[in-house]
């Protein structure tokens, strides 16, 4: 029934020809609603974080902004909004009058409405973009919130089989104990790290620390994951504020420029996966952003990527360039992806720590790369820098998207 | 708790200045699947319409199309697909390796979509775009379509107090009646006229032609709306390809440029709207795409406006300049907007007779304007020309969004 797609490895495109302009669009703020089990709706979490994003951008009027691009993955099921962007943009008292829309790419809905937004910027019709994620995923019955998170897998056969997340990644972690001899160890060190970094992050789920033993004693899940290998069903929201590089400059003294963007899609059926644990898309999308931006692994000062289980993190080392295929486990035992280390990796925390309210988990990522070139974050958690990097995965990893973000200069 | 939205008639932007270049991004060609209560799922829709598109572009293939823009407004609930976009780009064959992402702002998901790739296009991100829309409405209980339409409305203040789209269009036709005179009569014709247009074209819902007594008779469903005022819950799917208007070249001697683009939102809750009647967001958005394009409404040789109920043409045709306010019921009894009138309106036989598959309608109205502008379609609805506008409603008619497509030169 289906095409079968052809498994390639995409050979990435001549990002010098594309008039593709690097330093063009910037970042000038952003902030967050508090992460976690909340007691607010879908509409409250949004008027929170949209406060925070103009209590930071005190130049800004909200009559200014002129576009709204919302991330927001499952709204219609989680919270039975089904047009969920005007109903944002009453919540945080903005009336675009050039462009509005809603993003959605599952876990990654946040990058999605970054990069309708770019493009907006750059093609001239959006001058001031509010970018906003926004995810209400505790609801009384939990088992909605199940079903929703199942329903990211196709449903016709994916689904229907049992296929969520925990399973999925599951499967993944197994197989890449099997393969590359990583140890349960290496791999509760992520959630471990996570857990430390977020433990000052006021706004983030968690801010508890664990110990080795107690990830790997704790619950089990679909094994070989347990509990503390998972990131939380977390309600969250955050925005940034997205203009030109010109218009900037009204606006912060220290903007974040969008210099590389880069993502893939390869297959939907776990079927039609490349391979489970060596993520092709991933490899592309990293390519092109770092390539788009002229940048290597090398001259990043940190990243923020998808951990939305332990083995993620681990295989993003890998595929990521950070490090060997199948050293993953090696390169966290190594001391490389901790504060001080290497390579800091997830220092807001990540998703196992901050959790992962998906349409805002994106927004989330960004604005710690705010605040840390800002130098705004608590010093146990401080690095600086002048390029980052940004990543998220959707669904059964079958989707990367990646961002690379400097100072400018 | 709300912040309460100023009601204004907001300012256009200059769009001469934010360095927008009309005549960029081309649309090269599309195509359909047919419309109706189809026994498809809605992968299976996705597929046929995928097919229709690469038919119609035998230059273009498949491995050449980097980047997928899918509207789709409500497959998380009416198809339990909660992360559509790569389904849909394994159904049709595709791999994106630059952009994937959903947009969806309900009736108006698909010109969502073809905003982000024109961004993206113009931005350099994106070669060549499949943008589609895609929408699987029927369901074995339609209770679950009625209740998605429903969250159309905000869930909290609306949509719980039996607030969805007939009884909020019922409200307006009552209105329109009262505060200008608007015959019953005048309103059915719209129903009459659009059926009609839709007799000659085979992928549309209906190809039934009725009398004005069979609309006024037809089943009462939200008083004074009866049967044929309404749109269908219909089943589609429908694609285009966008690509720069340089690259164009090599997939078509006739390629559609998008002109001009205008969108305006005003409030969400029904309580905040400027007004009933007159549709204020409609204004700027047709003023905005107008002025970009360099054009005026005598400029246009067609137009597909989202008629999802009589009145709405109604309104249409006085807020989107083509008749004094409150003169739109005179405007179509005086023949104006047939076939071979001041201004065809919906000559592909619009929302009502072709039906509406929400993610789908705006990419349906865009490929009547490519088989309009190649002579492709049948001669009783034949009208050719080198300018068309199309026009899309969300929700409670609080986000108005514009293309104006053109032949170029």
């Amino acid at each position: 029934m289906a095409y079968i797609i052809e498994i390639k490895y995409a050979s990435p495109n001549d990002r010098g020809k594309g008039g593709i302009e690097v330093n063009k669009v910037a970042i000038v703020g952003g902030g967050l609603a508090k992460f976690g089990v909340r007691k607010a709706t879908y509409k409250e979490l949004a008027q929170e974080a949209g406060k925070a994003v103009f209590d930071d951008i005190p130049n800004l009027d909200r009559k200014d902004v002129d576009s709204l691009f919302l991330g927001t993955a499952g709204s219609d099921r989680f919270a039975f909004q089904c047009y969920p962007a005007p109903v944002v943009a009453e919540q945080v008292g903005v009336q675009p009058s050039n462009i509005i829309m809603r993003t959605e790419l599952a876990c990654a809905s946040g990058q999605a409405a970054m990069r309708a937004a770019y493009g907006s910027i750059v093609a001239g019709i959006t001058d001031i973009a509010l970018v906003m994620g926004v995810e209400k995923m505790n609801t009384p019955s939990m088992a909605e919130a199940q079903t929703t998170m199942a329903a990211v897998m196709d449903r016709e056969w994916d689904g229907v089989n049992g296929m969520s997340a925990p399973p999925f990644f599951a499967m993944i972690m197994q197989r890449h104990m099997y393969e590359y001899g990583t140890t349960r160890e290496q791999i509760a060190m992520v959630s471990v790290k996570n857990h430390d970094n977020s433990s000052t992050n006021p706004l983030g789920h968690f801010q508890k620390t664990f110990t080795l033993d107690q990830v790997m004693d704790s619950v089990m899940i679909a094994s070989p994951i347990r509990l503390l290998d998972c990131s939380g069903i977390t309600d969250g929201a955050g925005g940034i504020v997205m203009t030109s590089a010109e218009r900037a400059k009204e606006f912060t003294d220290t903007p974040v420029y969008i210099e590389g963007m880069g993502q893939c899609n390869m297959g939907s059926l776990v079927t039609n996966l490349p391979n489970l644990t060596t993520w092709e898309p991933l490899k592309v999308a990293f390519r092109n952003a770092l390539k788009m931006a002229g940048k290597e692994i090398k001259d990043l000062s940190f990243a923020e990527v998808h951990d939305c289980f332990t083995i993620s993190e681990i295989i993003i080392y890998e595929d990521g360039g950070m490090c060997e295929k199948g050293e993953g486990g090696k390169y966290i035992e190594d001391g490389s992806p901790y504060i001080g280390g290497k390579l800091p990796i997830n220092t807001h925390g990540g998703l196992l720590g901050t959790g992962h309210p998906l349409g805002a988990t994106s927004i989330a990522q960004v604005v710690e790369v705010i605040e840390q070139f800002r130098g705004e974050v608590p010093k146990e958690r401080y690095v600086g820098g002048d390029c980052a990097l940004t990543h998220n995965l959707s669904g059964n990893a079958n989707v990367h998207s990646v961002l690379v973000l400097g100072r400018g200069g």
